[in-house]
Protein backbone atom coordinates (compact mmCIF):
# COMPACT_ATOMS: atom_id res chain seq x y z
CA UNK A 1 0.00 0.00 0.00
CA UNK A 2 1.35 3.64 -0.58
CA UNK A 3 1.56 5.82 1.70
CA UNK A 4 -1.14 8.30 0.50
CA UNK A 5 -3.02 4.56 0.37
CA UNK A 6 -2.45 4.05 3.91
CA UNK A 7 -3.65 7.29 5.37
CA UNK A 8 -6.96 7.47 3.15
CA UNK A 9 -7.47 3.67 4.20
CA UNK A 10 -7.20 4.52 7.92
CA UNK A 11 -9.28 8.10 7.34
CA UNK A 12 -12.27 6.21 5.71
CA UNK A 13 -12.42 3.40 8.04
CA UNK A 14 -16.10 2.90 9.73
CA UNK A 15 -15.36 -0.52 11.33
CA UNK A 16 -12.52 -0.68 14.07
CA UNK A 17 -12.31 0.75 16.28
CA UNK A 18 -9.62 3.23 17.46
CA UNK A 19 -6.77 1.24 19.00
CA UNK A 20 -7.05 -0.84 16.66
CA UNK A 21 -6.76 1.90 14.00
CA UNK A 22 -3.78 2.58 15.85
CA UNK A 23 -2.11 -0.55 15.45
CA UNK A 24 -2.80 -0.54 11.53
CA UNK A 25 -1.05 2.98 11.62
CA UNK A 26 1.93 1.28 13.31
CA UNK A 27 1.32 -1.82 10.95
CA UNK A 28 1.44 0.28 8.10
CA UNK A 29 4.18 1.87 8.51
CA UNK A 30 6.47 -0.76 9.00
CA UNK A 31 5.19 -2.42 5.85
CA UNK A 32 5.87 1.25 4.67
CA UNK A 33 9.87 0.96 6.29
CA UNK A 34 10.27 -2.54 4.66
CA UNK A 35 9.23 -1.52 1.32
CA UNK A 36 9.52 1.70 0.05
CA UNK A 37 11.84 1.93 -3.23
CA UNK A 38 14.24 4.80 -1.62
CA UNK A 39 18.45 4.26 -1.64
CA UNK A 40 18.55 7.73 -0.07
CA UNK A 41 19.01 7.63 4.03
CA UNK A 42 17.50 11.45 4.75
CA UNK A 43 14.89 10.89 2.59
CA UNK A 44 14.05 7.81 3.64
CA UNK A 45 13.85 8.98 7.46
CA UNK A 46 12.20 12.23 5.84
CA UNK A 47 9.61 10.14 4.45
CA UNK A 48 8.94 7.71 7.41
CA UNK A 49 8.33 11.27 9.58
CA UNK A 50 6.27 12.56 7.30
CA UNK A 51 4.44 9.41 6.91
CA UNK A 52 3.97 9.49 10.54
CA UNK A 53 2.59 12.89 10.72
CA UNK A 54 0.31 12.44 8.31
CA UNK A 55 -1.41 9.62 10.16
CA UNK A 56 -1.44 11.52 13.11
CA UNK A 57 -3.71 13.78 11.47
CA UNK A 58 -6.03 11.17 9.95
CA UNK A 59 -8.32 10.97 12.85
CA UNK A 60 -8.24 13.64 15.63
CA UNK A 61 -10.87 12.38 17.72
CA UNK A 62 -8.72 9.12 18.06
CA UNK A 63 -6.04 9.66 20.13
CA UNK A 64 -4.78 6.34 20.53
CA UNK A 65 -3.75 7.27 17.06
CA UNK A 66 -1.94 10.20 17.79
CA UNK A 67 -0.62 9.11 21.09
CA UNK A 68 1.27 6.18 19.64
CA UNK A 69 2.60 8.00 16.44
CA UNK A 70 3.93 10.49 18.71
CA UNK A 71 5.95 7.52 20.93
CA UNK A 72 6.57 6.14 17.57
CA UNK A 73 8.10 9.30 16.16
CA UNK A 74 10.09 9.81 19.77
CA UNK A 75 11.51 6.23 19.58
CA UNK A 76 12.05 6.30 15.91
CA UNK A 77 13.79 9.81 16.09
CA UNK A 78 16.11 9.15 19.34
CA UNK A 79 17.48 6.10 16.81
CA UNK A 80 21.32 6.86 15.93
CA UNK A 81 20.10 4.77 12.77
CA UNK A 82 22.24 5.98 9.61
CA UNK A 83 22.07 3.41 6.90
CA UNK A 84 18.89 2.78 4.97
CA UNK A 85 19.21 -1.00 6.28
CA UNK A 86 19.36 0.32 10.35
CA UNK A 87 16.53 3.14 9.20
CA UNK A 88 14.42 0.86 7.81
CA UNK A 89 15.36 -2.04 10.80
CA UNK A 90 14.63 0.96 13.63
CA UNK A 91 11.41 2.34 12.29
CA UNK A 92 10.17 -1.52 11.93
CA UNK A 93 11.23 -2.14 15.19
CA UNK A 94 9.72 1.11 16.75
CA UNK A 95 6.47 0.12 15.68
CA UNK A 96 6.40 -3.56 16.40
CA UNK A 97 7.60 -2.57 20.07
CA UNK A 98 4.18 -0.05 20.26
CA UNK A 99 1.88 -2.47 18.54
CA UNK A 100 2.94 -5.24 21.37
CA UNK A 101 2.35 -2.16 24.22
CA UNK A 102 -0.59 -1.67 22.77
CA UNK A 103 -1.98 -5.39 22.72
CA UNK A 104 -0.49 -5.51 26.42
CA UNK A 105 -2.54 -2.40 27.54
CA UNK A 106 -5.23 -3.87 26.08
CA UNK A 107 -5.21 -7.02 27.43
CA UNK A 108 -4.55 -5.97 30.82
CA UNK A 109 -7.40 -3.37 30.90
CA UNK A 110 -9.68 -6.26 29.99
CA UNK A 111 -8.45 -8.40 32.78
CA UNK A 112 -8.93 -5.24 35.48
CA UNK A 113 -12.73 -4.81 34.38
CA UNK A 114 -13.20 -8.76 34.43
CA UNK A 115 -12.11 -8.57 38.12
CA UNK A 116 -14.44 -5.76 39.09
CA UNK A 117 -17.66 -6.72 36.60
CA UNK A 118 -17.19 -10.62 37.68
CA UNK A 119 -19.14 -13.56 35.98
CA UNK A 120 -22.55 -14.12 36.20
CA UNK A 121 -23.81 -10.57 35.00
CA UNK A 122 -25.48 -9.01 32.32
CA UNK A 123 -23.88 -6.27 30.40
CA UNK A 124 -24.86 -4.02 28.18
CA UNK A 125 -22.74 -2.41 25.35
CA UNK A 126 -23.38 0.06 22.83
CA UNK A 127 -20.79 -0.02 19.14
CA UNK A 128 -18.12 -2.17 18.80
CA UNK A 129 -14.94 -2.05 21.55
CA UNK A 130 -12.10 -4.45 21.07
CA UNK A 131 -11.48 -3.58 24.90
CA UNK A 132 -15.02 -4.78 25.46
CA UNK A 133 -14.67 -7.85 23.28
CA UNK A 134 -11.81 -9.17 25.21
CA UNK A 135 -13.99 -8.94 28.54
CA UNK A 136 -16.33 -10.44 26.85
CA UNK A 137 -14.12 -13.12 25.63
CA UNK A 138 -12.56 -13.55 29.21
CA UNK A 139 -15.95 -14.24 30.63
CA UNK A 140 -17.39 -16.50 28.48
CA UNK A 141 -19.93 -18.41 28.47
CA UNK A 142 -20.92 -17.18 32.04
CA UNK A 143 -22.12 -13.63 31.03
CA UNK A 144 -24.88 -12.30 29.27
CA UNK A 145 -24.55 -9.65 27.20
CA UNK A 146 -27.34 -6.59 25.91
CA UNK A 147 -26.05 -5.20 22.48
CA UNK A 148 -27.30 -2.50 20.69
CA UNK A 149 -27.57 -2.37 16.59
CA UNK A 150 -25.29 0.81 16.37
CA UNK A 151 -25.98 2.58 13.73
CA UNK A 152 -24.74 3.40 11.54
CA UNK A 153 -23.17 1.94 10.20
CA UNK A 154 -24.66 -1.23 12.96
CA UNK A 155 -21.04 -2.75 14.27
CA UNK A 156 -23.13 -4.09 16.87
CA UNK A 157 -24.26 -6.56 14.33
CA UNK A 158 -20.29 -7.72 14.44
CA UNK A 159 -20.03 -7.63 17.67
CA UNK A 160 -23.00 -10.07 18.08
CA UNK A 161 -22.03 -12.13 15.68
CA UNK A 162 -18.50 -12.59 18.17
CA UNK A 163 -20.37 -13.11 20.55
CA UNK A 164 -22.59 -15.99 19.25
CA UNK A 165 -19.45 -17.42 18.19
CA UNK A 166 -18.87 -17.71 21.91
CA UNK A 167 -21.49 -18.99 23.26
CA UNK A 168 -22.79 -16.00 24.81
CA UNK A 169 -26.36 -15.41 25.24
CA UNK A 170 -26.92 -12.03 23.64
CA UNK A 171 -30.02 -9.69 23.57
CA UNK A 172 -29.60 -7.62 20.14
CA UNK A 173 -31.95 -4.26 20.19
CA UNK A 174 -31.82 -1.78 17.69
CA UNK A 175 -30.57 1.53 18.92
CA UNK A 176 -33.60 3.67 20.57
CA UNK A 177 -34.34 1.25 22.78
CA UNK A 178 -31.60 0.71 25.02
CA UNK A 179 -33.41 3.17 27.83
CA UNK A 180 -35.95 0.05 28.22
CA UNK A 181 -33.38 -2.35 28.41
CA UNK A 182 -31.04 -0.98 30.37
CA UNK A 183 -32.87 -2.07 33.71
CA UNK A 184 -32.10 -5.39 32.66
CA UNK A 185 -28.46 -5.48 32.78
CA UNK A 186 -25.95 -5.40 35.80
CA UNK A 187 -23.60 -3.28 34.29
CA UNK A 188 -23.20 -0.95 31.39
CA UNK A 189 -19.83 -1.02 29.80
CA UNK A 190 -18.28 0.57 26.81
CA UNK A 191 -14.83 1.58 24.95
CA UNK A 192 -13.55 4.76 24.26
CA UNK A 193 -12.04 6.20 21.24
CA UNK A 194 -10.39 9.16 23.17
CA UNK A 195 -10.70 9.98 26.86
CA UNK A 196 -10.30 13.81 27.25
CA UNK A 197 -9.66 16.07 30.25
CA UNK A 198 -11.16 15.19 33.16
CA UNK A 199 -12.53 11.58 32.18
CA UNK A 200 -14.63 12.92 29.57
CA UNK A 201 -15.77 10.43 27.46
CA UNK A 202 -15.64 10.30 23.52
CA UNK A 203 -17.14 7.35 21.69
CA UNK A 204 -19.55 6.12 19.54
CA UNK A 205 -22.37 8.60 19.05
CA UNK A 206 -25.36 6.81 21.36
CA UNK A 207 -23.15 6.70 24.22
CA UNK A 208 -23.55 9.29 25.82
CA UNK A 209 -28.04 8.33 25.82
CA UNK A 210 -26.34 4.80 27.16
CA UNK A 211 -24.35 7.16 30.03
CA UNK A 212 -27.90 8.95 30.95
CA UNK A 213 -30.23 5.84 31.11
CA UNK A 214 -27.42 3.73 33.30
CA UNK A 215 -27.44 6.59 35.56
CA UNK A 216 -30.81 7.46 35.65
CA UNK A 217 -31.84 3.52 36.61
CA UNK A 218 -29.15 3.52 39.16
CA UNK A 219 -27.15 0.85 37.00
CA UNK A 220 -23.08 1.54 36.92
CA UNK A 221 -21.80 2.78 33.68
CA UNK A 222 -18.31 1.54 32.83
CA UNK A 223 -15.61 2.88 30.20
CA UNK A 224 -12.75 0.47 29.62
CA UNK A 225 -10.08 1.93 27.76
CA UNK A 226 -5.69 1.82 27.45
CA UNK A 227 -3.90 4.81 28.81
CA UNK A 228 -2.83 6.09 25.60
CA UNK A 229 -6.27 6.76 24.60
CA UNK A 230 -6.28 9.80 26.97
CA UNK A 231 -5.68 13.13 25.43
CA UNK A 232 -4.63 16.21 27.18
CA UNK A 233 -7.45 18.61 25.04
CA UNK A 234 -10.13 19.41 26.80
CA UNK A 235 -13.55 17.77 25.15
CA UNK A 236 -14.58 21.06 22.70
CA UNK A 237 -11.25 20.51 21.58
CA UNK A 238 -11.92 17.90 19.54
CA UNK A 239 -13.22 17.57 16.57
CA UNK A 240 -16.31 15.12 16.48
CA UNK A 241 -16.43 13.55 13.07
CA UNK A 242 -19.19 14.07 10.66
CA UNK A 243 -19.18 11.58 8.15
CA UNK A 244 -21.36 11.21 4.89
CA UNK A 245 -25.20 11.00 6.04
CA UNK A 246 -25.77 8.39 3.05
CA UNK A 247 -24.50 6.20 5.60
CA UNK A 248 -28.21 6.53 7.16
CA UNK A 249 -30.22 7.00 3.21
CA UNK A 250 -31.72 10.15 4.56
CA UNK A 251 -34.71 11.42 2.22
CA UNK A 252 -33.02 13.19 -0.19
CA UNK A 253 -35.85 16.73 -0.09
CA UNK A 254 -35.60 20.16 -0.24
CA UNK A 255 -34.68 22.30 3.12
CA UNK A 256 -33.91 19.04 4.62
CA UNK A 257 -30.10 18.80 5.91
CA UNK A 258 -28.85 15.30 7.14
CA UNK A 259 -25.95 14.64 9.54
CA UNK A 260 -24.06 11.59 10.47
CA UNK A 261 -22.00 13.30 13.72
CA UNK A 262 -19.83 10.17 14.60
CA UNK A 263 -18.70 10.30 17.95
CA UNK A 264 -20.63 12.00 21.46
CA UNK A 265 -19.25 13.43 24.79
CA UNK A 266 -20.20 11.62 28.14
CA UNK A 267 -19.34 14.39 30.64
CA UNK A 268 -17.51 12.70 33.47
CA UNK A 269 -20.41 12.66 36.02
CA UNK A 270 -21.81 10.19 34.05
CA UNK A 271 -18.70 7.68 34.57
CA UNK A 272 -19.28 5.23 37.89
CA UNK A 273 -15.88 4.31 36.87
CA UNK A 274 -12.68 4.26 34.46
CA UNK A 275 -10.63 1.62 33.81
CA UNK A 276 -7.52 1.21 32.72
CA UNK A 277 -4.12 -1.11 32.18
CA UNK A 278 -2.96 0.44 35.22
CA UNK A 279 -5.64 0.42 37.73
CA UNK A 280 -9.37 1.22 38.30
CA UNK A 281 -10.52 5.19 38.89
CA UNK A 282 -13.17 5.65 40.99
CA UNK A 283 -13.31 9.56 40.74
CA UNK A 284 -12.20 11.91 37.90
CA UNK A 285 -9.48 13.49 39.82
CA UNK A 286 -7.40 10.08 40.44
CA UNK A 287 -7.47 10.54 36.32
CA UNK A 288 -5.72 13.71 36.46
CA UNK A 289 -2.18 12.61 35.69
CA UNK A 290 -3.48 10.64 32.25
CA UNK A 291 -5.56 13.53 31.01
CA UNK A 292 -4.25 16.56 31.93
CA UNK A 293 -1.67 18.78 30.34
CA UNK B 1 -63.80 -4.01 5.47
CA UNK B 2 -65.22 -7.08 7.80
CA UNK B 3 -65.45 -6.70 11.44
CA UNK B 4 -61.87 -8.92 11.55
CA UNK B 5 -60.05 -7.27 9.07
CA UNK B 6 -60.74 -3.90 10.47
CA UNK B 7 -59.56 -5.69 13.99
CA UNK B 8 -56.18 -7.25 12.66
CA UNK B 9 -55.73 -3.37 10.60
CA UNK B 10 -55.74 -1.52 13.91
CA UNK B 11 -53.27 -4.07 15.16
CA UNK B 12 -51.01 -4.27 12.47
CA UNK B 13 -50.69 -0.85 11.92
CA UNK B 14 -46.71 0.77 12.65
CA UNK B 15 -47.64 3.53 10.50
CA UNK B 16 -50.16 5.75 11.97
CA UNK B 17 -50.01 7.00 16.20
CA UNK B 18 -52.95 6.43 18.67
CA UNK B 19 -55.54 9.46 18.15
CA UNK B 20 -55.54 8.92 14.25
CA UNK B 21 -55.48 5.03 14.93
CA UNK B 22 -58.77 5.87 17.57
CA UNK B 23 -59.94 7.66 14.71
CA UNK B 24 -59.85 4.91 12.00
CA UNK B 25 -61.23 2.60 14.84
CA UNK B 26 -64.16 4.86 14.61
CA UNK B 27 -64.56 5.32 11.02
CA UNK B 28 -64.34 1.75 10.43
CA UNK B 29 -67.10 1.20 13.24
CA UNK B 30 -69.32 3.97 11.11
CA UNK B 31 -68.48 2.15 8.37
CA UNK B 32 -69.52 -1.26 9.59
CA UNK B 33 -72.86 0.50 10.64
CA UNK B 34 -73.94 1.70 7.52
CA UNK B 35 -72.83 -1.65 5.20
CA UNK B 36 -73.54 -5.00 7.72
CA UNK B 37 -75.85 -7.25 6.51
CA UNK B 38 -78.44 -8.20 9.57
CA UNK B 39 -82.02 -7.13 9.87
CA UNK B 40 -82.45 -8.03 13.19
CA UNK B 41 -81.80 -5.28 15.73
CA UNK B 42 -80.72 -7.06 18.51
CA UNK B 43 -78.17 -8.82 16.45
CA UNK B 44 -76.74 -5.69 14.97
CA UNK B 45 -76.68 -3.75 18.17
CA UNK B 46 -74.73 -6.78 19.85
CA UNK B 47 -72.54 -6.79 16.79
CA UNK B 48 -71.64 -2.98 16.92
CA UNK B 49 -71.09 -3.30 20.77
CA UNK B 50 -68.54 -6.88 19.91
CA UNK B 51 -67.10 -5.18 17.27
CA UNK B 52 -66.31 -1.68 19.20
CA UNK B 53 -65.11 -4.29 22.32
CA UNK B 54 -62.48 -5.98 20.56
CA UNK B 55 -61.28 -2.85 18.92
CA UNK B 56 -60.92 -1.74 22.18
CA UNK B 57 -58.41 -4.50 23.43
CA UNK B 58 -56.16 -4.52 19.24
CA UNK B 59 -53.61 -2.18 21.24
CA UNK B 60 -53.75 -1.87 24.88
CA UNK B 61 -50.82 0.58 25.02
CA UNK B 62 -52.95 3.05 22.91
CA UNK B 63 -55.25 4.72 25.26
CA UNK B 64 -57.24 6.91 22.91
CA UNK B 65 -58.28 4.01 21.29
CA UNK B 66 -59.60 2.48 24.54
CA UNK B 67 -61.11 5.87 25.75
CA UNK B 68 -63.17 6.52 22.50
CA UNK B 69 -64.15 3.59 22.27
CA UNK B 70 -65.37 3.29 25.74
CA UNK B 71 -67.31 6.71 25.18
CA UNK B 72 -69.12 5.28 21.78
CA UNK B 73 -69.99 2.47 23.84
CA UNK B 74 -71.50 4.80 26.48
CA UNK B 75 -73.32 7.14 23.70
CA UNK B 76 -74.67 4.04 21.96
CA UNK B 77 -75.68 2.40 24.70
CA UNK B 78 -77.54 5.36 25.87
CA UNK B 79 -79.66 5.63 22.61
CA UNK B 80 -83.21 4.77 22.46
CA UNK B 81 -82.42 3.05 18.74
CA UNK B 82 -84.54 0.16 18.31
CA UNK B 83 -84.63 -0.62 14.50
CA UNK B 84 -81.98 -1.09 12.44
CA UNK B 85 -82.57 1.47 10.33
CA UNK B 86 -81.97 4.01 13.79
CA UNK B 87 -79.21 1.54 15.07
CA UNK B 88 -77.19 2.46 12.27
CA UNK B 89 -77.72 5.95 12.46
CA UNK B 90 -77.16 6.48 16.42
CA UNK B 91 -74.09 3.88 15.51
CA UNK B 92 -72.46 6.50 12.96
CA UNK B 93 -73.50 9.39 14.37
CA UNK B 94 -71.72 8.69 18.13
CA UNK B 95 -68.69 7.91 15.82
CA UNK B 96 -68.62 11.01 14.04
CA UNK B 97 -69.36 12.99 16.62
CA UNK B 98 -66.51 11.52 18.66
CA UNK B 99 -64.11 11.97 15.67
CA UNK B 100 -64.72 15.63 15.34
CA UNK B 101 -64.15 16.17 19.00
CA UNK B 102 -61.01 13.83 18.77
CA UNK B 103 -59.68 16.42 15.80
CA UNK B 104 -60.81 19.55 18.00
CA UNK B 105 -59.13 18.55 20.86
CA UNK B 106 -56.15 17.66 18.97
CA UNK B 107 -56.32 21.38 17.37
CA UNK B 108 -56.55 23.28 20.56
CA UNK B 109 -53.52 21.22 21.86
CA UNK B 110 -51.31 22.23 18.94
CA UNK B 111 -52.80 25.77 19.48
CA UNK B 112 -51.70 25.75 23.19
CA UNK B 113 -48.43 24.47 22.26
CA UNK B 114 -47.94 26.97 19.51
CA UNK B 115 -49.01 29.44 22.36
CA UNK B 116 -46.18 28.18 24.70
CA UNK B 117 -43.51 28.15 21.95
CA UNK B 118 -43.88 30.99 19.83
CA UNK B 119 -42.46 31.40 16.46
CA UNK B 120 -38.35 31.43 15.83
CA UNK B 121 -36.89 29.01 17.68
CA UNK B 122 -35.80 25.11 16.93
CA UNK B 123 -37.64 22.44 17.93
CA UNK B 124 -36.48 18.87 18.20
CA UNK B 125 -38.76 15.78 18.14
CA UNK B 126 -39.06 12.08 17.75
CA UNK B 127 -40.91 9.69 16.08
CA UNK B 128 -44.06 11.29 14.05
CA UNK B 129 -47.21 12.28 16.07
CA UNK B 130 -50.24 14.06 14.23
CA UNK B 131 -50.65 16.62 17.05
CA UNK B 132 -47.02 17.50 17.05
CA UNK B 133 -47.01 18.07 13.25
CA UNK B 134 -50.51 20.34 13.74
CA UNK B 135 -47.96 22.66 15.95
CA UNK B 136 -45.56 22.74 12.96
CA UNK B 137 -48.48 23.10 10.90
CA UNK B 138 -49.22 26.70 12.55
CA UNK B 139 -45.73 27.76 13.36
CA UNK B 140 -44.36 27.37 9.19
CA UNK B 141 -42.15 28.58 7.98
CA UNK B 142 -41.11 30.32 11.43
CA UNK B 143 -39.69 27.41 13.42
CA UNK B 144 -37.07 24.98 12.83
CA UNK B 145 -37.10 21.10 13.01
CA UNK B 146 -34.76 18.74 14.23
CA UNK B 147 -36.25 15.01 13.10
CA UNK B 148 -35.20 11.78 14.26
CA UNK B 149 -35.37 8.62 11.75
CA UNK B 150 -37.29 7.23 14.98
CA UNK B 151 -36.69 3.54 14.08
CA UNK B 152 -38.26 1.23 13.29
CA UNK B 153 -39.51 1.71 11.17
CA UNK B 154 -38.20 4.85 10.66
CA UNK B 155 -41.54 7.64 10.53
CA UNK B 156 -39.11 10.33 10.85
CA UNK B 157 -39.00 10.09 7.23
CA UNK B 158 -42.25 11.09 6.85
CA UNK B 159 -42.18 13.77 9.14
CA UNK B 160 -39.29 15.59 7.18
CA UNK B 161 -40.95 15.21 3.71
CA UNK B 162 -44.09 16.88 5.43
CA UNK B 163 -42.34 19.38 7.35
CA UNK B 164 -40.54 20.27 3.59
CA UNK B 165 -43.30 20.17 2.08
CA UNK B 166 -44.14 23.40 4.69
CA UNK B 167 -41.08 24.65 3.58
CA UNK B 168 -39.71 24.38 7.36
CA UNK B 169 -35.63 24.04 7.56
CA UNK B 170 -34.76 20.07 8.78
CA UNK B 171 -32.37 18.64 10.37
CA UNK B 172 -32.38 15.48 9.86
CA UNK B 173 -30.51 12.84 12.32
CA UNK B 174 -30.26 8.98 12.86
CA UNK B 175 -31.82 8.15 16.40
CA UNK B 176 -28.42 7.85 18.29
CA UNK B 177 -27.60 11.24 17.65
CA UNK B 178 -30.19 13.11 19.41
CA UNK B 179 -28.02 13.60 22.92
CA UNK B 180 -25.73 15.77 20.43
CA UNK B 181 -28.46 17.58 18.48
CA UNK B 182 -30.89 18.59 20.94
CA UNK B 183 -27.92 21.21 22.41
CA UNK B 184 -28.95 22.97 18.99
CA UNK B 185 -32.63 23.08 19.99
CA UNK B 186 -34.35 25.52 22.05
CA UNK B 187 -36.91 22.86 23.22
CA UNK B 188 -37.64 19.11 22.85
CA UNK B 189 -41.56 18.40 22.04
CA UNK B 190 -43.50 15.10 21.62
CA UNK B 191 -46.67 13.68 21.26
CA UNK B 192 -47.87 10.55 23.26
CA UNK B 193 -49.62 7.32 22.67
CA UNK B 194 -50.99 7.20 26.51
CA UNK B 195 -50.18 9.52 29.37
CA UNK B 196 -50.23 6.83 32.50
CA UNK B 197 -51.13 7.92 36.03
CA UNK B 198 -48.83 11.12 37.01
CA UNK B 199 -48.26 12.38 33.50
CA UNK B 200 -45.75 9.40 32.93
CA UNK B 201 -45.34 9.73 28.85
CA UNK B 202 -46.03 6.27 27.08
CA UNK B 203 -44.41 7.27 23.36
CA UNK B 204 -42.05 5.60 20.67
CA UNK B 205 -38.75 4.07 22.05
CA UNK B 206 -36.60 6.75 22.57
CA UNK B 207 -38.66 9.42 23.70
CA UNK B 208 -37.09 8.37 27.01
CA UNK B 209 -33.59 9.29 25.70
CA UNK B 210 -34.25 12.33 24.67
CA UNK B 211 -35.86 13.42 28.03
CA UNK B 212 -32.45 12.36 29.56
CA UNK B 213 -30.64 14.46 27.09
CA UNK B 214 -33.31 17.15 27.23
CA UNK B 215 -32.62 17.51 31.11
CA UNK B 216 -29.18 17.03 31.14
CA UNK B 217 -29.02 20.35 28.52
CA UNK B 218 -31.25 22.25 30.43
CA UNK B 219 -33.55 22.09 27.55
CA UNK B 220 -37.31 22.28 27.96
CA UNK B 221 -38.74 18.82 27.18
CA UNK B 222 -43.06 19.52 26.41
CA UNK B 223 -45.96 16.67 25.69
CA UNK B 224 -48.89 17.70 23.63
CA UNK B 225 -51.90 15.58 23.62
CA UNK B 226 -55.36 15.62 23.74
CA UNK B 227 -56.54 14.79 27.51
CA UNK B 228 -58.54 11.09 25.48
CA UNK B 229 -54.68 9.87 25.92
CA UNK B 230 -54.49 9.60 29.68
CA UNK B 231 -55.14 6.69 31.24
CA UNK B 232 -56.07 5.44 34.84
CA UNK B 233 -53.91 3.30 34.44
CA UNK B 234 -49.97 2.66 36.46
CA UNK B 235 -47.29 2.63 34.11
CA UNK B 236 -46.52 -1.03 35.01
CA UNK B 237 -50.17 -2.18 34.27
CA UNK B 238 -49.77 -0.86 30.59
CA UNK B 239 -48.60 -3.56 28.19
CA UNK B 240 -45.87 -1.99 25.86
CA UNK B 241 -46.05 -3.40 22.56
CA UNK B 242 -43.73 -6.01 21.69
CA UNK B 243 -43.19 -5.92 17.36
CA UNK B 244 -41.57 -8.51 15.16
CA UNK B 245 -38.26 -8.00 15.64
CA UNK B 246 -37.69 -8.37 11.43
CA UNK B 247 -38.75 -4.71 11.17
CA UNK B 248 -35.08 -3.84 12.03
CA UNK B 249 -33.52 -7.36 9.94
CA UNK B 250 -31.27 -8.76 13.00
CA UNK B 251 -29.04 -11.01 12.77
CA UNK B 252 -30.55 -14.49 12.98
CA UNK B 253 -27.66 -16.41 15.33
CA UNK B 254 -27.16 -18.97 17.61
CA UNK B 255 -27.42 -17.21 21.51
CA UNK B 256 -28.96 -14.18 20.21
CA UNK B 257 -32.55 -13.12 20.53
CA UNK B 258 -33.76 -9.45 18.83
CA UNK B 259 -36.45 -7.65 20.47
CA UNK B 260 -38.63 -4.96 19.16
CA UNK B 261 -40.44 -3.14 21.83
CA UNK B 262 -41.60 -0.03 20.71
CA UNK B 263 -42.82 2.17 23.39
CA UNK B 264 -40.69 3.66 26.03
CA UNK B 265 -41.76 5.08 29.03
CA UNK B 266 -40.61 8.44 30.38
CA UNK B 267 -41.51 9.61 34.29
CA UNK B 268 -43.05 12.32 34.73
CA UNK B 269 -40.10 14.43 36.31
CA UNK B 270 -38.51 14.53 32.89
CA UNK B 271 -41.33 16.42 31.34
CA UNK B 272 -41.24 20.25 31.64
CA UNK B 273 -44.95 21.02 30.77
CA UNK B 274 -47.59 18.69 29.62
CA UNK B 275 -49.72 20.44 26.68
CA UNK B 276 -53.68 19.65 26.18
CA UNK B 277 -56.14 21.37 24.66
CA UNK B 278 -57.53 22.56 28.08
CA UNK B 279 -54.34 24.31 29.38
CA UNK B 280 -50.69 23.65 29.75
CA UNK B 281 -49.67 21.79 33.29
CA UNK B 282 -46.67 22.52 34.53
CA UNK B 283 -46.61 20.01 37.82
CA UNK B 284 -47.49 16.69 37.65
CA UNK B 285 -50.31 17.47 40.61
CA UNK B 286 -52.55 19.13 38.45
CA UNK B 287 -52.95 16.46 35.78
CA UNK B 288 -54.29 13.97 38.76
CA UNK B 289 -57.97 14.68 37.45
CA UNK B 290 -57.00 14.10 34.11
CA UNK B 291 -55.33 10.61 34.92
CA UNK B 292 -55.97 9.12 38.37
CA UNK B 293 -58.20 6.57 38.97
Amino acid sequence: MTAGNLVQAIRDDREHGASELARQCLDGLADYARTIQVTDALVLKAGLIGLARRLQQARPAMAPITNLLANWLAAFERSSADTPEDIRNAATKAAEALIQESKEALSKAAANAVNLIGTGKTIITHSLSSTVFAVFEALAPRVRAIVTESRPPGEGRRLAAKLSALGITVEFISDQQMGIFVQNADVALVGADTIASEGTVINKAGTYLLALAARDRGIPFYVCFESFKCSKLAPAAIPLEHNDPAEFDPPELPHVEAHNVYFDVTPSKLVTAWITEARVFNERAALARLTSA
